[in-house]
């Protein structure tokens, strides 16, 4: 889908996300099976040691995925997550934490989608962790 | 580890957290290889239908499972999660979520862990997802 | 479904897999949301060290989940496979692998599904792996 | 490791899993950080409609994994599978299956890796399943 025509519905309805309100998260990007977004690792958003809390580079890391997913279907149509895996590699340090999740395989029943979370410190990007799960498509309620 | 002896690690840990502290987390109940957390669906915590946002499902579970490992764990070591896989089975609708994390296996090198994750809705307890992951021990900075 | 009634389509399906019968392997029992299938480690089935091999642990304890949810499956209905996450805690030795599959949430479009695999060793029973994973309803062909 | 250096222990290790010589797989190429393997679909390695069983193509990509990591390991040490996440996405029909593992993230403690399965069928190729898991450093027994 291009982002310039007929207005926007991965952003309209990446806006309807609080949480992603909540992260200070923006959508950097989409194109057909992939969307990129960005957040800040805010002060709110830490585990016991001051890194990103793994819940939040999951969050971000299926959101994208979703988003990527959501790029493939038709009109009237949206996903949910029905399963999603993440492999954590690094700690969440720096400035923002960029979310890439791409479609490995758009079929009518089941979307497989794969993202990836890379943290961004002192001009250096460092991959957090890799996720691999099923979006499942469903008619817009 | 009784939750009357010596302080409480789990609970001071979890207070370091400030995820969990912006999401209104609180620790129920620990004992060795179980914790249970609860937490409200938050306005700000949702997807894009007013549902829970399955990274706050996962950062819950996620949160049980890992304090369920650090019960097993010895002073001065603490833990991480290497992967965890949710499956999502109902929207997280409701009034809270109860996360309970569980250790299948402590070894020294891996902690195996479960959790499940449920909606209070009405005075009827939905379960959500289930999470079945890895922790991995290191020692504490 | 009773075993008792109407014949077995379990265990007629189970006979039709080919890869179960050259595991040596049986369904020992099966009832609404469960299953229980057992193997030997043959010789023919190992890893370097003589251990049976992750794979066979997996396909047990993956076909083991596969009949728990097609227990759960009206006729002319089956069940695939569309994702499972295997986590391995002890080498699979002894005399034989049981693998015990149940249903945990049995959903229109999706089965969640979990597993358990144990080897029998000298008289005891020691927890080789959990499954936790996806089974998608589909027409018998 | 060259595959012309001083023999040849990731061969050599494979050559050691009696499944894999049961599957009639044949390890193609190594490189560091990459190993691909083929088997046929033999006949006893079926589900109940005659494809591939998942249990074979999870066997396979499981091992492709496994060597990719052995690949990045000193020597006196190996890998063992501690998790592995598999996404099935079309049935294992055709001549034979490739499979194609490789290392994200070669930790000391804990190493990512990745796999693809493929089948070869009439001169096309079709992703049958991708692999996410979790390979853990050991000490040559």
């Amino acid at each position: 889908m291009s982002e310039q025509m007929g207005g926007d519905r991965l952003r309209d309805s990446f806006a309807r996300q609080s949480l992603m309100t909540t992260l200070g998260a923006q959508m950097l990007s989409h194109s057909p099976g992939r969307c990129q977004l960005a957040a800040p690792i805010l002060p709110g958003m830490r585990q016991q040691h001051g890194a990103g809390h793994a819940g939040v580079t999951f969050a971000l890391g299926d959101t994208a995925a979703g988003y990527a997913a959501l790029s493939m279907m038709p009109e009237g149509r949206e996903v949910m997550t029905a399963e999603m895996k993440i492999n954590l590699m690094s700690p969440a340090l720096g400035e923002r934490l960029l979310a890439t999740g791409e479609v490995v395989r758009a079929g009518r029943r089941l979307v497989v989608v794969r993202a990836e979370v890379a943290a961004e410190r002192a001009g250096e990007r460092v991959t957090v962790a890799i996720l691999q799960g099923t979006m499942i498509p469903v008619d817009l309620p």
